[in-house]
């Protein structure tokens, strides 16, 4: 006999960001008493208190179709984690190619590794790896590079949906500048590729609820022309589906890509917008160099930003990592990505610290002008803010009534293996900077995408709430 | 009845650094076929075989009274790390005051942190804490700083000995500039518990073997002239106790350093060798804004540098670490330093990546001259390096022939939990790189310090040998 179905709610603290009611800023609201009731469906949220009193409780407490589950000692509830950029692909190779420059690195490490995806065996194997790993960080949203190849791409999508992570999912556009053995045959055939993903997730996701295919040319210096311009007409031809690629990445990259496109002079935001994929649903990973007119174009075309600070200083051959504080200042959308491959971490809390470190350096530069980030604005970043970049603001990114549930349950006490040193005095905001600061996956409790619980841990944790009489 | 004590061995992969036969430099060397058995007393290396044959095994194994582990797959061996920098007395608060300049960081947040510790009970609570969780990352060797109470840096040194933790620890000196409830009463009360402290840690570990005081004159900010010329008359009467400060950390510290010392004209060099405190047994923490006749000095003086890039790029104040490739290119001594605390991660591996980060950026400020360093050299750093820095290069830091047996054991497979991407078809190499990477402390399956176990995982890891017929 199947339990009866009961509406799930929690009771507890909640940690998360919303815009501030004056000027739109990211504001971090910290909430000790809060409730959250779910849809029927336990997908949404339907009910939000921001501050319940006894009487709240005991009115909950009186409908017993209601599953309740308070959070313990030490405990907090945060909207999941948004990576806004990833290479699926580079899962196995993370930490290699350290001080390489961005197109040796590729050439050396990353082509030969992204190649072993012609396996659709390996490629099964390796991606559970991949979304494990990461559903397991508490990314409940990705927007994965694949790599070349739509049998592993399908692959990707398939394991992404029965595992429940919410995903946009792309076949790498690669028709130049690799070798024979990793690269489309064609242009036409690059395309076809790209038609038969689109087909295959939507067969698999018809309403798109967690997995969208995401037109993916890899960069400009993989594309002819004619490829940019098939993935820009089947972009107009697509309108729900978003696209991503890099830009601006470093000066190698742009060096090259200016050879390549010298019709562009140099301008990454008029190469992309010329073929079409500029707009509202682009995500535009790195951006670390941009002039004056390429901030204007992309905050006039609504592109959003993926800011990767783990690999922008570590690989790519240089030390830069995009001007978030000005983007910020402009109403750029921006984003965290752990860059996976690329970046050697593939945890968003690595991100988070490495963006506060890199705006140190923009601090440094800008001789104080572009004040470095802080705790909550990195936060910010990886959740709504991440959000927004992948066009998901209305549907995640914190805890508004409507939204869809995603969200991670952060123990941060009574955990051995944990090294967030939180004390018992500590009060709420001093464990969240702690813990944003000191801890790991270990620290993630349980993981919710759409209302599933796609990982526990268990014995730790929520338990059925009991209130004195 | 006791088991008949047996002389143990180990048959495995073993990667460390050693000076280059050419020019000293320090390079990695990879061993896949070594051997090492330990003396009777099980604290030193005895024997070293760096390639086995099938016979040098067979020899081996006709010893009965030999016990030997055998390394599993995946596994190799490598020294313990050495923390040159760390405040035990700031365990509780990594992560909190990011953004701070120095000297508000150390009013709002450390002295109020330290404070605390003058309640032993608190002190034995928090360090045991502290010794178990640099212990689990494989932190064999470190530098502490304590608090400003003689009892509470008493009760660390005991831990110490207890947990078996190769160790400095100092009575931090600190008689102006911070609140009447956090500091030394007078100078003479400081210097009179200093020796206190001297005597106790004499007294528990007479030859020194695990265990030495440290003089701590915090930095010259906290201590008058009076001070300073106290401890440094110790310093000249026990020849055998190192010393450490901070030195040339941030901006702001080295201009309110200035104005309390005029007479140096900003040289932190002249003024703490003036106080008879720069030699061959001092560790300076940080070193970040390095005049010409500066570096010249403490080169010649034979001072080491603990590098701590984690919190030089997050609080401080400003973005700057030190000019490590210069120092290296001068023969200086340099190590790591978690600076735990000030550095939000209690990991040596973080502060191997940041090390390479803040390289880069040294690099790109150079315009190209100072390469960033390599995985190899930060290894070197936090390994070697970080021994040569202590004064203990002699005893500790690699696997030569006669040293103290400070090793760890890595663990890349088979371990659900681990991030470290390692693949059947990697080397060792691959193997060693991906874990600096990527690795955290689920990776030490055991630590030992001066031969004994100090931390094991029980199931995986090392198994009894059994040789093929």
């Amino acid at each position: 006999m199947n339990p009866v179905s009961r509406t799930r709610g929690f009771v507890g603290s909640l940690i998360h960001c919303i815009p501030n009611p004056q000027d739109g800023s990211p504001t971090l609201e910290i909430l000790q008493q809060a409730v959250i009731v779910l849809n029927p469906e336990g997908t949404h949220i339907d009910i939000l208190i921001k501050q319940y009193a006894p009487v709240t409780l005991e009115g909950l407490w009186e409908h017993p179709e209601l599953d309740l589950t308070i959070l313990g000692p030490g405990e907090f509830m945060i909207p999941g984690f948004v990576d806004t950029h990833n290479h699926a692909a580079q899962w196995a190779m993370r930490g290699l190619g350290q001080n390489l420059h961005i197109l040796d690195w590729l050439e050396q490490i990353t082509f030969p590794q992204e190649a072993k995806f012609s396996d659709p065996v390996y490629a099964e194997r390796v991606y559970s790896l991949c979304v494990d790993g990461f559903l397991r960080q508490g990314i409940t949203t990705a927007s994965y590079y694949g790599s070349v190849h739509g049998e592993a791409t399908k692959i990707l999508a398939n394991l992404c949906l029965a595992k429940g992570q919410r995903v946009f999912v792309g076949k790498c556009n690669m028709t130049r500048n690799s070798p024979d053995s990793y690269r489309d045959a064609s242009v036409e055939e690059s395309l076809r590729v790209t038609r038969e993903c689109i087909d295959h997730i939507r067969s698999i996701d018809p309403k798109g609820e967690l997995v969208k295919h995401i037109l993916t040319p890899r960069f400009a210096i993989s594309c002819t022309a004619e490829t940019l311009d098939g993935l820009g007409k089947i972009a107009k031809e697509n309108p729900d589906l978003p696209i991503q690629t890099h830009f601006n990445e470093a000066e190698q990259e742009i060096h090259a890509t200016k050879e390549l496109f010298p019709e562009f002079g140099g301008s990454e935001a008029d190469l992309y917008e010329h073929f079409g994929l500029l707009g509202p649903r682009t995500i535009l990973a790195h951006c670390c160099h941009m002039t004056e007119y390429e901030m204007k174009r992309i905050k006039e075309l609504e592109c959003g930003v993926a800011h990767c600070p783990v690999s922008n200083m570590t690989v790519g051959g240089g030390f830069m990592a995009a001007p978030v504080r000005e983007f910020m200042r402009r109403g750029i959308k921006v984003g965290l990505g752990t860059d996976s491959g690329g970046g050697f971490s593939s945890s968003i809390l690595d991100a988070m610290r490495q963006a506060m470190i890199a705006s140190h350096a923009r601090e440094k530069l800008s001789e104080g002008k572009d004040k470095g980030l802080s705790i909550a604005e990195v936060f910010y970043l990886a959740t709504l803010g991440g959000a927004e970049v992948c066009g998901l603001g209305e549907k995640i990114g914190n805890f508004e009534m409507g939204k869809e549930f995603d969200a991670l349950v952060i123990g941060t006490v009574n955990n051995p293996g944990i090294m967030t040193p939180v004390q018992d005095d500590d009060d709420l905001r001093t464990a969240f900077d702690k813990w944003v600061m000191t801890g790991d996956d270990r620290n993630i409790k349980k993981v919710f995408v759409r209302g599933r619980l796609v990982k526990s841990e268990g014995t730790l944790g929520a338990a059925r709430v009991e209130f004195p009489n």
